[in-house]
């Protein structure tokens, strides 16, 4: 594995392995890797030549009240696991090396942003959609992974993609959980030890809200009254949002049908954890 | 030459030439060919071993009441003219290939639009910012060449490339004039008869400025008053701006010293001419 911190040397060390033809599966994160991130680069490692792992902390997708300066990481650990899973090349860029100007372009979305975490993070995905521009021109993968946990980044580089027509696939792969279904994150560390005991009913709230779809149950408020109330019961955390929608769209909707995401948001003392299901009537659940 | 109208046939066509190494010069435009497109193909030629024009009328870039629908259009002329420059591919979209769903991202430029053209014309520079960057993305060329004559736009491209890291070289080509000095456009074919003799006079001041500054003058709004005399005097055109800013910043000067930029906007009838004198005082002119 090789590690690589400026932009000229990956896109030159990539030039030379992408005339070969080798396809390139590329892993953005935010490094402080866990589970989920590990299962995205088996997928990558297992349908590309070439393996990209990007680890970079991206300023602009935090808020001024947010969560960066406390952002947990540790390369070392991030470098060693990263090894064992056969990356090809890290890409480990600092702050200046990404933004080393005031910055004159972004990328601005316009849709799929005004609910769910969008909502209470303004500015959040334009950061997340100009930093993912900037890494698929630095790299420009055949094939780039993310986790459907953040269902909404997926809609939005989903539309990136679309938009800027970049020549990639999308690949969102299915959400890792614990042993007792909490959402692996890389803030989970932040819980303290009771929350981290109440946390796994985020993810109990969504499995009963599934079920009670599966009995019958079509009123979205109801289900949201349900979630919203088995939470408060069961931990001390301030609920910032529970929302169903129709996805990838991400539309209101008045009644269940076709396919819709549950999503939900919740604050704990040092950390905020989201989590949610896509459920498709139509089908099976995705 | 092969004219293309689907980005899929011609970002297959390209993978295959650019896995035997080949380099690709790019140059966008929004058709109805004059000599400075012409002259930018001839530099693409020179310097690369494919050449790709695409032509085609960018709507987000023009705002509601512009002349989108009267912007002159003549594909067998354009078609003609890329054939005897020996161009390699026409790319010819539709707009309903280069948006086929509501815009869910774009480029939103930060930087160097609050001045000329960007002043009165909101929103331009982004619908421009965001085509290109699909552009980009459908052709991936080594090197895209763009007219000097819109010196704005050569800022903010620049802007585009450096933000989000194409790895792209931006040829900016000299302004092509006719031979009493008006720079060729497009849209002079929409001056009346009688505004197309007063159009030299844009130049004229613009020449005159020079001459003031290389006696002395340091001033300005002497240089800015001087030009808009001229204009006036010379031309029923209604003077939109003159203005005076550090190149390629766009930053407002005090004094005329270093790299400045000398950019007018003159509307007339059915038709609003641009042209611009970059002046050097540390070196010789650009």
């Amino acid at each position: 594995m090789k590690i690589i911190t400026t932009i000229k040397e990956l896109q030159s060390e990539l030039a030379i392995q992408k005339k070969s033809g080798k396809t390139v599966g590329f892993v953005p994160t935010m490094g402080y890797l866990h589970e989920g991130h590990l299962t995205l680069i088996k997928h990558a490692r297992h349908e590309n030549d070439l393996v990209v792992l990007s680890i970079f902390v991206n300023p602009i997708q935090f808020g001024p009240k947010e969560d960066l300066s406390t952002y947990p990481r540790d390369f070392e650990r991030d470098r060693a696991l990263a090894e064992c899973e056969n990356v090809d090349y890290l890409f480990y860029p600092s702050v200046e090396e990404m933004y080393p100007n005031k910055i004159t372009v972004q990328a601005a979305v316009q849709q799929r942003t005004d609910v769910l975490c969008g909502k209470s993070r303004p500015g959040h995905f334009d950061g997340v959609a100009t930093v993912i521009t900037k890494l698929f021109n630095i790299v420009m993968p055949t094939k780039a992974y993310f986790g459907k946990k953040d269902a909404q980044q997926v809609a939005v580089i989903d539309g990136v993609i679309a938009d800027f027509n970049f020549p990639i696939e999308l690949v969102a792969v299915d959400t890792v959980r614990e042993s007792d279904g909490l959402a692996k994150s890389s803030r989970n560390v932040n819980l303290q030890p009771e929350e981290r005991k109440q946390a796994p009913v985020l993810f109990k709230s969504l499995k009963a809200a599934k079920a009670a779809i599966n009995q019958g149950e079509r009123n979205p408020d109801n289900i949201v009254s349900a979630i919203k109330e088995m939470i408060s019961k069961e931990s001390n955390g301030y609920i910032d949002y529970v929302e169903i929608y129709s996805y990838p769209e991400l539309q209101p909707v008045e009644r269940i049908s076709g396919r819709v995401i549950i999503a939900l948001a919740v604050k704990f003392t040092k950390v905020r954890l989201i989590d949610n299901l896509v459920i498709n009537l139509d089908l099976e659940e995705d």
